[in-house]
């Protein structure tokens, strides 16, 4: 038994010791033991002369850019210090609460890897077209958001105002439409490198969290052309509190499903990195849908090996997010764009209908993935609220 | 006559005592002079107690957090210093090899803000439809590029590899159509905020930068449904070396052309700040434009107000670059996809042809603007030169 006594820190609990997350709580760098943290900095001697450093910095990336040599080597030993009967001199937990942005974003980039989500926005958004555009089953499409406004799990999100149309012509004012995106983030680290093979592009690869990208659909409607997204997305983006090592997703690996034709070489993994992670939407506290990342069409593997094969560098502090996250079904939509239809199918709430987010509207994501032995793999939630516009605040 | 005798170091000369822009060189953080750099970490003391860790840092990071107060503080101690008779103590001019690209991009977003360039673009792939979208005379339409990937000038520009389409479908290989895009690029500081005035915009913009944002139009054309450009522009972004402090600008403000319809009041300035920046864009030695970035039809100012106008918060160290600058005039136009018509109507340099360009070819943007008083004001050249594709060098 491990001096952790506590029911939500065994096999069975999405953060026992075949998870534990990293993040930073007012204490600094702190890893996450079922409910509650360890922080490392007053056990950082038992961890060697390499690794000391990293894990008392004011944010991960210092072991970001460390590397996966590190990066095994500090699982392996926290994994023994969290499992041994006795607790090492100086651990004391903490609670989750106060935790922080735990490393500052270089570039984020978002991608739109999922077939039904990009089907079910072409069909709303293009009736007479094909739903998918010719270049998406070549290429993991995806474009750079501001890193800038990344937040963490908690922070309250402002309701943006910014340009739509009207039949008068374009007004400003609150967004009418506001939106989420459930989707999954990888966190990169490494040496600074580019021209990644899929499979060269994992070890550039530290950890994963769930991610929420807001969307304003009536902003986006009006400015995405034709230059991509922009002020519908650029408000805010929220990111877990808590990255769960790659490592730890090692049981969860699957095939994604078939694009359909062949992808040019640089795209072509010799071992799929699709992953069961099975994530919840729950809107005011009430579970409206079940997006299965497995039914996602192109890895994180194939996203970091696309967008370094013109060169570009990939730096520690990276951000990349998958995309909506929808599956075939309708109670496995990523959006509330698709879950209502473009509005036009309002979702019950429990006693409340909705289609877009209201002031005070609550929304949490939380995932899981098998852990292997009949254990499960734990994502950190990312929640935020709805506050008002400044201009009605 | 001041201490430093330079021909290059007079009103008349684009980098006299009325421009005096910043870089860093090996020395630390320096102060242009002519075609010298002096460097301040010797003359910290000179600077007082609020200013001296701002000088000595490794980058322009801190400075430009600082704010306008103490940029107009230690632009008016540069001038003094620099216009003396006598040299101050500690005071060694060195070369300007070896600047560092001087400061940390934190998000870096490109606008579109030239009609004509939009014109010209909008023309050549939407032959049937109107040039310009409806949503361009409303917003300055703009999307975030890579951070990382922004190198100063002088750095080669490795030619990208990436998909684009053929007859038989998509393939990888090195772009055949490389561009430029001359740019001028603000760079941003003050205290982080958002929802800015046009105004209040001005005083979170440190100063002015030449920037070309390298475009392989083949990537780009087949990547940037539905999501915009993104390898097509994220392989490389030159920058100058020095940059301008937007106080030289005073005597180059101009109104910009009238956009056809009134602008949304949260875009509207109260005294314009359009700029008379003549650019010249040189191939192999060659002058083949002259853009005019008074023809640009949205300011930094409206572009800041805008892209804060949703709450997302500029930072110190946020780039943004004012999109391609085309005149009217086709010796006017920026980028060499416009210049030759879509590589229909090549190029004569020199006496070569060009449409796009060839490995080893260089390409030098420079540019002045009035000083007052009959001076000029210069911005640093941005050079490149291209790099053979990885695979094939």
């Amino acid at each position: 038994m491990s001096w952790i006594e506590d029911p939500a820190f065994t096999p069975d609990a999405p953060f026992g010791p075949q998870t534990l997350p990293y993040g930073v709580v007012p204490g600094g760098i702190a890893v996450r033991v079922g409910d509650r943290a360890l922080p490392l900095r007053p056990l950082a001697s038992l961890f060697g002369e390499r690794l000391a450093p990293l894990v008392t910095a004011p944010t991960l990336n210092p072991l970001l850019a460390a590397g996966r040599p590190a990066w095994s080597e500090l699982r392996a030993k926290l994994v023994e210090l969290v499992t041994a009967t006795a607790a090492p001199r100086g651990a004391e937990l903490v609670g989750l609460d106060g935790a922080v942005l735990p490393f500052e974003v270089a570039d984020y980039v978002d991608f739109y890897s999922s077939r039904h989500h990009a089907e079910n926005v072409g069909r709303m958004f293009r009736p007479d077209g094909d739903p998918l555009l010719p270049n998406w089953t070549h290429i993991p499409i995806g474009y750079h958001g501001r890193a800038g406004t990344v937040v963490v799990s908690g922070t309250p999100v402002v309701r943006p105002e910014g340009q739509r149309r009207s039949s008068d012509g374009p007004v400003f004012g609150p967004s009418r439409r506001l939106d989420i995106e459930a989707e999954v983030g990888f966190v990169c680290g490494g040496p600074v490198a580019s021209r990644l093979s899929p499979a060269k592009a994992v070890d550039h690869v530290f950890g994963v969290t769930l991610v929420n990208d807001w969307s304003a659909r009536d902003i986006q409607a009006w400015e995405y052309q034709p230059l991509g997204p922009f002020l519908g997305k650029s408000f805010a983006t929220s990111v877990g509190a808590w990255i769960t090592p790659l490592e730890a997703f090692s049981a969860a690996r699957v095939t994604p499903p078939p694009l359909g034709n062949d992808v040019l070489p640089y795209l072509v993994e010799d071992r799929p990195w699709g992953l069961d992670i099975r994530i919840e939407v729950e809107w005011n506290g009430v579970l409206v849908s079940r997006p299965p990342f497995r039914t996602m069409s192109w890895t994180f593997a194939q996203q970091l090996a696309h967008l370094s094969s013109n060169g570009a560098t990939v730096r520690p502090g990276d951000l990349i997010a998958s995309g909506t996250v929808s599956g075939p079904e309708r109670d496995e939509r990523g959006s509330f764009l698709e879950l209502s239809w473009g509005g036009q199918e309002p979702v019950a709430v429990g006693d409340a209908e909705r289609t877009f987010l209201e002031d005070g509207d609550t929304v949490r994501i939380t995932a899981t993935a098998p852990g292997g032995n009949g254990s499960v793999v734990g994502l950190s939630e990312v929640v935020g609220t709805i506050a008002p516009a400044v201009s009605e605040g």
